[in-house]
């Protein structure tokens, strides 16, 4: 029996895809190989490649300037990365600061130019998206993380400039309506709402790359892995076609609209529950608040333990709050399916009543 | 059906993996979330990659000063990541040029000190080992690709200095015995003897970590991933559990004494139809040939697309030749079966009956 698994990823993926994949680690469409077993420059593989790219470009609806590429390393090589491509030694990126994961993108950043952090939310440990701020009009680029997975704020504005804008969407990408084209680059490692562990996307402008003089290892160049049909080297093949299965479920689904409109009702469900029951109280700003990840606490937090052990008894898995923000963090990704939520939403409300 | 895979990588991996590993796709160990669903910070996966380290470590037997880790980015990111890491600015590295792979490793290295190119075999295709060469005692390290998959030779003995040896056996790791402890450095993409593509294990001598002055992006330094378990950020994980199995499997075995007396009858029956067969005859020095990668050609190069549709017709996969050395390639890695070379042995000795 499944559990309702609302870890912040890797996360929950749709069953069809799960199947689906079971039964190519046995024989890959008839090839008498597992998915496992085939070269990476084979037509299957390169037709997987290349359906998992489209689809991106098709769901996104990214203009012709975008290029799309399977890389390895987690969205933490892009840390690095984006800065080694893009940012000159002798120039300055704008980073605003959201939390663990932009504070880990700043840090990289330093190692290769100047860094303006032109506004930060640690004050109140990120518990809300900073509104206000400049973005120096010389700078190389603003980066900013559109979900912050740990403390639970989201961009629901895109910031206004003419500076090329490059976001960290590892935990909202493909959850809802954007204007995608709006950014000059976006990656996301895929294995919260794009497939599992393994691979990550960037979707990046080809009119960004040739401005930096250092040199740029093979193998972290993007020019290089556009120009290689993002099969540079051998690339992660099963993350690769865990992600184009997971983008053609979605589209099944009819696409980011679709799924955006779910994803509202599950979020206005929980919230909702956040805000009326009487034991629980979110811990962000209303309208920064995320539609990915919930993070709520007890007023009496002796009763967490007790609440988690509640849970536990009833197949809810992963509601645990990362160590930073404490309490409970309750993610729900494209392929959590509505009745998980109604389940945790009844788990609070008869958890509320015994305690009544 | 199966069919008999030959590919040089992806390649072949046991059944027992596959099915497992079907499996858990569904269900983990009846955790109710697919392997691909659960956290990797939980006690399960945290198990799973510390049941494979720990496996490297016992197979290889390798000392106490070692760490081994799993990481992202393939054998071609250690290309540039083992230079940043150990090679200082001002000092001059060793390598020695056996093909495509070594070179494209000196390339790398050249972007973070200098470089001497100690041997090479280019001026003969890469047909055989350089045997005859002087190791500056003053070198960083020196490096050597004990497994040259393109053109079939590998490295039979090993080099005899007091540079710290730094190797890349992704084609040949665990494939017979060797004195491991003699390297500093050990890297292989897991997707030919240790499992699938997605990740890349490294072995390294901590006594060689902290002796370059460059600061280095945190996804990219080795003292980082060790100081965090391997598990620095989100690691693949289906890649390292496919490698645990396939290392588990490798134990049942017998371990790397028992799969090399399989891997010396495999290509002794292969390299003996090749020698005896009027229509075939092998490319490179008889002393350096690769126990993994036969290579091979016809003397009558027109037949080789008849062979090769023969051969598909027999279920055979994936032994054309890697177009830098044309004719024929069969790999033959530690999962694939005595039998599927017996077939290809087969095949060879049928077609030249039928031409005779
Ligand atoms: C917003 C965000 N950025 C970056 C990361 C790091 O991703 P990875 O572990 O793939 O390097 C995470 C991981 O959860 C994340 O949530
Ligand atoms: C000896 C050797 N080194 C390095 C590589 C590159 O590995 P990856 O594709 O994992 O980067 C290969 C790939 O076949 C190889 O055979
Ligand atoms: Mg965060
Ligand atoms: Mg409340
Ligand atoms: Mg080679
Ligand atoms: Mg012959």
């Amino acid at each position: 029996m499944k559990v309702h698994n609302f870890n912040a990823g890797p996360s929950v993926l749709p069953n069809e895809v799960l199947y689906k994949a079971s039964k190519a680690l046995i024989d890959f469409e008839g090839s008498g190989m597992s998915i496992l077993e085939i070269g990476h420059r084979t037509e299957p593989f390169v037709a997987v490649m290349e359906e998992a790219r489209n689809l991106v470009r098709e769901l996104m609806q990214l203009d012709d300037d975008f290029e799309v590429l399977y890389l390895h390393g987690g969205a933490t090589t892009q840390f690095m990365q984006v800065p080694m491509n893009l940012l000159e030694s002798s120039e300055t990126a704008a980073y605003v600061d959201t939390g663990v994961w932009s504070n880990k993108a700043i840090k990289e950043a330093k190692l290769f130019g100047f860094v303006d952090v032109v506004a930060s939310s640690k004050d109140s440990n990120y518990n809300h998206i900073p509104k206000q701020f400049n973005i120096p009009p010389q700078a190389s680029y603003l980066h900013i993380t559109t979900n912050n997975t740990i403390y639970g704020t989201q961009w629901h504005m895109t910031p206004v400039t003419d500076v090329p804008l490059i976001a960290d969407m590892s935990s909202d990408i493909m959850s809802r309506s954007m204007d995608f084209n709006k950014y000059s680059l976006i990656y996301a490692g895929v294995q919260k709402n794009m497939g599992a562990a393994g691979a990550t996307m960037v979707a990046i402008r080809k009119s960004m790359l040739g401005k930096v003089s250092r040199k740029i290892p093979a193998i972290l160049d993007y020019k290089n892995h556009i120009d290689n049909g993002s099969m540079l080297n051998t690339p992660p093949v099963f993350a690769v076609y865990i992600s184009m299965l997971t983008l053609r479920w979605l589209k099944e689904q009819g696409g980011i609209p679709a799924i955006e409109k779910i994803n509202e009702k599950k979020a206005a469900l929980l919230y909702d529950e956040i805000d009326h029951n009487p034991l629980f109280r979110g811990t962000v700003a209303k309208e920064d608040r995320s539609l990915m990840n919930a993070c709520f606490i007890m007023d009496k937090p002796e009763m967490e333990e007790e609440f988690l052990k509640f849970c536990k008894k009833e197949d809810i898995v992963g509601i645990k709050g990362h160590r930073l923000s404490g309490g409970f963090r309750v993610s729900m990704y494209n392929a959590l399916p509505y009745e998980s939520v109604e389940v945790m939403v009844e788990a609070m409300k008869y958890f509320s009543l015994k305690k009544a």
